[in-house]
Parts: C-alpha cells; structure tokens; sequence
C-alpha cells in the first residue's frame, strides 16, 4: 500500500506541474486580451481542458480510481470507498479571467475517506504546496511548520466582506464581531490557496460558508499535517461528498473563535 | 528639465531594486523564525535600515530634494515646492511579519505638487510597476493598457471587511450595499500593491478610508498614466501632504460608486 501511494504522488506531482504549464501557455499576448472582451468563455475552456487533462491520465494509469471534479467530466459519487481523486482543475476563476494570478490547481486524494496526498499548486507563482499524510507538508521543498497557537487579537483572518454585509447563507452579525477583533483581515478569493497559505502559518484562520469538496480536498490534508483544526462552523466533521461550512484554524484559535463568535451567535 | 527626470528616475529605479535585495536577503532562515517571536521588532528594523538606504543616497546625489518617509527620517513638509520624494519603505508590514510577502516598496516623486515619477516594487513577486508622467505606466517591461469603463455589477473590489463593519472611521452602512451590488471583493492588506493592481486592470477600484501621502504618493501617478480616476471619499482632490480617504477606480465606475454609494449615503 505505502509504494502504491508512492507511485500515485509522483504521477499526481507530474500530472499537477504539466497542468501549470497548459495554464501558463493560455497567457499569450492575445489570450490576455480574450479574456478581457470575453471572460466567462476562456475560464470554462481552460477549466474544462485541464479537468480533462487530468482525468484521461488518471483513466489511463489507474483504472479503478474515482474522480470527482469541479467541471462534471468525473462521476456522481455516493460513497467514499476505495480511491478517489478530487479535483479543482482551476480554482478562484474570477482571478484567473480578471487578473491572471491568484488561482491555483487543487488535487486531494482519498483512500476509503482518508485524505493521503494533496497538491495545491499556484500557478503563476510557481509555489506547489503539497504533503502526504504523516510526512509533513510542503512548500515547494520548503517544509512547513507545525502551527502554534495564537490569539484572536493577534490573528489574521480570511474572510469575504461579503459574509459580514447582507448575504444569502450566514447573518452578518455573526462574525462582524471577529471582524472587529482581529489584527487584520484579508481576502484572496481562492480557497485552494487560502487554505494553503492557513497550513503555511501565513493566514491564522480561514472562514466561509460554502465550499464544495474540490475547493477544500487538498487543503484539508495540508492543514491535517501541521496540525491545524478544520471543521464545519457546527464544529463538526466536514462532509467529504457534499458542500460545507468550512472554518479551519491554528489550535487555540479555532476553539476560542468558535465558542465565542459562532456558538454565542446561535445562544 | 526632461534629462534631469530622466536622470532622477534611473536613479530611483537602481535604488528601488537594490532596497529590494535588502529586504529579500534579510530573509535567512534564522530570520524567519525571529519574525514569528518578535514581529513588530523586525519590521521597524527593516523599515528603518530600508528608508534610511533611501535618505542616504537621495541626500549623496540629490541634496536640494526633499523627502517624506514613513519613518520619519525624512522632512516635516509645509509645502509641495520643489522636488519631493515620497517613500514608504515597506508597505504591507503586517504581510511583512506574518507572511514574508504581499508587501511593497513604493516611491513617488513629485515637482512642485505634480507627479512625476512613481514605482511599486512587489519584492518577493519581482513584480516592478513603474510610470512617469505622460509616457505610460509599465509593470517590468510590459506597457500596462488604458482602463476601460467597467460597472458595479461586472467589478472586482478592492476592501477590507473592516470598513462594513463596526470601526471608527465610515459608517459600515456606507459601502455594505456597494458590497452586495460588486461580483466581488478582494483585500491584500497593502495599498501599494492594491493601488497597483488598480492600475494593472486587475482590480477594478479600491477604497480604504484612511491612507498617509507614502502610501497612495506612488500609485496615484501609475492610475493617472492609465486612465483611472483618484479622489477622496467626497470625489474632490486628494491632498499630497496629508491623510486622505481614498477612493480610486476605473472610468465610469468611479463616477457611478461616488453618486450611488458615496452620494446616497450623505444625503
């Protein structure tokens, strides 16, 4: 089993570093300007090329694995049995279309619900975060450190303004307290990287109410591995099959966010 | 007069880079684990050593100019006379301490209350934004375009959740409708580079309501050279000397934010 693992993190790195490639060859001079007179077309091209990129070399070396991507082109899955491959082939698309940066690919694999190997890989900057479980997780061969404690006052949050102005999916007054509590707050718009920079001690805290399981699989697993804590905002297990409320932070700093904004909203 | 603006910005270009290698080199290992004991120290050093590279070489080879530093190692300034140079040596501190990135250098240079020269170097990106007046704006060597006029439905938005939600500074019930009504809303926690990326077409504005002349004196002369529009909160001229509110974007949306938002909400 642990050779087998082997063999797929290292067709997984491969297949992760050719995507960024397709990627960053779309950016010619031209292309640019397409993306401006037409957006919406040129990121479903490449979103979809890239899942499919993916999934033919998945389909071709590991027959029996599952897939699931963001774009449809893999299965409708019910179960978490066996391997499945999950796959944001293009994640934070309104960065990708608006500003050619800030988007990653995301890859997180699961082996009977358990997440084994996760890649996520900035393209433009070239910085591929990426871990295996029990082994640490990686910045490119930069290893990150285990996450220390800290406190509200002293954290820095990812947080949309969105989600503390009128909105369809959390009342503003929930966490507008934390946003006022904070040392500071930033906004990405790219889970993948988001939660990338969360196990890279670079965010404290990442909150948003809504994230399908391409958006997180891969980062859930580096957070995992430099002992972060991710949960929903119930404080409960993530749903691997489904989409959550995701809130993963530094030990310490999810529990008192969590008693003391989310559990004190819902009293 | 145009040789000698020619000369001065080959001058401050040599010395924006080499204040850049400064900063990068400061980032052995050991000092990345000082900075996570010891923030605030390591900032205000770096901060010091990198305007004080600045004051030095600026009074060696320019000594009838003056200079604004965010430090205060530079003049107290009554008047916009004569040639001023306007330097924050690292915007972005707290991306500085708590991500060793997302920060910039940022040095304008006006002639009698006009600028003239500005650049924006995103260190760790190696992304350099440069512009002199009338001659375009460029981030390394690529001319950035003319902004189109985009609307507030189509816009990326450049605020802090801070803003609507409790603070001392605008009443969140200001921008909270403006947020609503944008596709959507990013923060990077360092004007420089949101002002840049204003220009850059990559953000369609940007509002913060307070901002020191160090921090907007360099993007103001990028956005002019491509178009945007730049004022305070009340759409009237910003003044270099002092705090501002600042409020900066495309053509068109700027007009229709001031009278939709801004206007609204003071009537």
């Amino acid at each position: 089993m642990l050779s087998n693992l082997e063999t797929i993190y290292t067709y997984a790195e491969k297949w992760v570093r050719e995507a960024g490639e397709l990627i960053k060859q779309s950016f010619s001079k031209e292309l640019l300007i397409q993306t401006k007179s037409n957006p919406n077309d040129l990121v479903t091209n490449m979103d979809k090329e890239v899942e499919q990129y993916f999934i033919k070399h998945i389909r071709e070396t590991f027959p029996e694995h599952h897939i699931l991507g963001e774009e449809g082109y893999g299965e409708k899955l019910e179960s978490t049995d066996g391997t499945i491959w999950i796959i944001d082939p293009i994640d934070g698309t309104m960065n990708f279309v608006h500003q050619q940066r800030n988007f990653a690919i995301s890859v997180g694999i699961y082996v009977d619900g358990v997440g084994e190997i996760g890649f996520i890989y900035d393209v433009i900057h070239d910085e591929l975060y990426h871990a295996r479980r029990g082994q640490g997780a990686y910045m490119n061969d930069i290893e990150l450190p285990k996450l220390d404690p800290v406190s509200v006052k002293e954290a820095i949050l990812a947080l949309n303004a969105t989600w503390v102005t009128k909105n369809f999916r959390i009342d503003p007054s929930v966490l507008s307290p934390l946003v006022t509590a904070v040392r500071g707050t930033r906004s990405y718009g790219t889970a993948a990287i988001e939660l990338a920079y969360v196990a890279a001690g670079r965010l404290d805290a990442y909150i948003t109410p809504r994230l399908a399981p391409w958006d997180f699989a891969a980062g859930l697993i580096l957070i995992n591995e430099v002992g972060g804590v991710a949960t929903n905002f119930e404080g409960t297990e993530i749903d691997l099959l489904k989409q959550n409320s995701i809130f993963v932070g530094k030990p310490g700093l999810h529990e008192e966010i969590l008693e003391n904004y989310f559990r004190k909203a819902s009293r």
